[in-house]
């Protein structure tokens, strides 16, 4: 487990995406994270007070989370002194990175000598198996999207809350560094070697014979060059009955790649059916849900309904709407036994 | 570089899909095979005299390579004492699992003592990166197939050769652990961390403006549900513009899934011109590759007449007809600038 609260590392980074697994953590740990560790000049806040390593450890911090995304997940050199600092100033160091922490000798070294913890939540976990494929029991319910970073983890813990508070019960199956950071576990599913994408989905949601319902997180899209063979994998794994389509109607093209357009939702929800059935032969939509918030109330209300009528299916955004009209639809085509 | 020549582990495997890397070998690289290390009730043979560590070594072997199969590709219990013996009697061991030769510590130990090298062909690359789909110059065509273990490899390497014999120079860019192993350099794409797949396929074809095909190896298959995410992020990295899809006529059901069919050829083009043209807008097939061994030469020529009729697209056998036809309409489909 990871050693709370949290001191959350934003840095120098400027786009709000970027801080995507800081931001979580202030989301939905908010009781935990007790300040955030950004430069004067950076734009960006989760609006929790700014404060350096001893400051945060002085108020009762035990773990800096390098909680952003890089290049390749690569460290940044900029990283390593305020890595160095912490270990000095008694924390731990989470970090969401491809890069373990360890493989930089400066900061290995530093926390043997202090006796400091390096977590990697990206650390692929082992003894994983090779997927099957072969039908299991139990009830899932997988989140996909248009890209990636477009509200899969908000809607899927967003979903597992709004079922439990319907009365029906639901947990929430962690796939990304920053939905494992909030659940406390999970699998990072694009840190597993590449063999082993639907084994790791299929063990994260095992075959279980009661009502509860997995919600998983996806990850990426099918339409996504870069990462679409986990988004691929963890389709298949999770085998599941029914689908939610997460898609953030303010993205001008796919995350990092202006030369790829965002999907039509439609075209999006016909290929996720498509391969979904190699596993899950009768997969099914139950709704849609947008990430509103680069758009104005009104308009945001105005897509949810545009899309509502154009796909027959319900339309939500997690924080304006709530996940009401989404449960609603599930309930209706996956009553309890 | 591997050290060759070679003793090729069979040990007690029964399936002659299980020992693929080993007969890739003895296939590709014959001169460079020196024995066959197999239990004596074993019945797979590929062809080479029976011998053990010792007697290999005396005759010149310097590696003995683990070209096998296993679940998950774990080393077994039962190949520890032969791969200590081997290192005893002064090989080299290679191996081909995902299970690295040196986290089994009588093996590690074993090594260090005598000053042997142990080479994990699937050990992934570092520093890959994540892949973007951006088009790039350059002349590729990819091998796919309807199932894993279907001819991808042979057909692969049989397409280089066929282009370079017909004056077209044309290399072959191995994925698979047999590849690497048998072309001596590569990328064993099942290996990498999930997140780099379709980086890792991008960086093993890299832009060039020549007029050189580069022949890639395909992986698994869409439709197999173990498998399918590293087909995918193969397809959109390597950016084919030419495709051959590989099938195996003679396979009951998806390799090792009782419960999976095996998908159509028709079905299986249509799905993969799908997901390529996310990445090469224009792909398209050029032929199609079957393995007939497990047919009678008659049943095997009816086939390809059938294949050909009902696909409209060049068949091929690459042992018993040859490439020639898919060179030919490679070359008619795209010609030299």
């Amino acid at each position: 487990m990871i050693p709370g609260p949290f001191l959350l590392y934003i840095g120098d980074k400027r786009n709000p995406l970027d801080v995507k697994t800081s931001r979580g953590l202030a989301t939905f740990r908010r009781a935990d994270c007790i300040g955030e560790l950004r430069d004067a000049d950076c734009p960006v806040s989760l609006g929790l007070p700014r404060m350096d390593v001893r400051e945060a450890a002085a108020k009762g911090a035990r773990s800096l989370v390098l909680g952003i995304a890089t290049s390749g997940g690569r460290m940044e050199e900029a990283m390593i002194p305020q890595v160095l600092a912490a270990l000095d100033a008694g924390l731990d160091v989470v970090s969401g990175l491809h890069q373990h922490l360890a493989s930089e000798p400066r900061i290995r070294e530093r926390a043997e000598t202090l006796g400091r913890q390096l977590i990697d939540v990206r650390a692929a976990p082992v003894n994983l198996k090779v997927g099957t494929g072969a039908p299991r029991a139990g009830r899932r319910v997988l989140t996909v999207g248009t890209d990636c970073a477009v509200g899969k983890m908000y809607t899927s813990i967003h979903l597992a809350d709004a079922l439990n508070a319907s009365g029906v019960s639901a947990r929430f199956r962690a796939t990304g560094q920053t939905g494992v950071l909030i659940a406390g576990e999970g699998v990072v599913i694009d840190s597993v070697i590449a063999d082993f994408i639907s084994g790791a989905a299929e063990a994260l949601s095992p075959a279980r014979e009661d009502d509860v319902w997995d919600v998983i997180e996806g990850q990426g899209s099918l339409f996504n060059p870069s990462f679409a063979g986990v988004s691929l994998g963890l389709l298949h794994g999770a085998q599941p009955q029914a689908l939610v389509m997460c898609h953030d109607p303010a993205r001008p093209h796919m995350r990092g790649l202006p030369h790829m357009p965002v999907p039509d939702i439609a075209a999006c929800i016909e290929e996720n059916l498509r391969c979904a059935r190699l596993t899950s032969p009768h997969a099914e939509f139950v709704g849609i849900s947008i990430n509103g918030s680069g758009l104005e109330p009104a308009a945001a209300r105005d897509l949810i309904a545009r899309i509502e009528s154009e796909l027959g299916l319900p339309c939500v955004d997690p924080v304006m709407t709530g996940m009401d009209a989404v449960v609603d639809r599930l309930l209706a085509r996956f009553p309890a036994a």
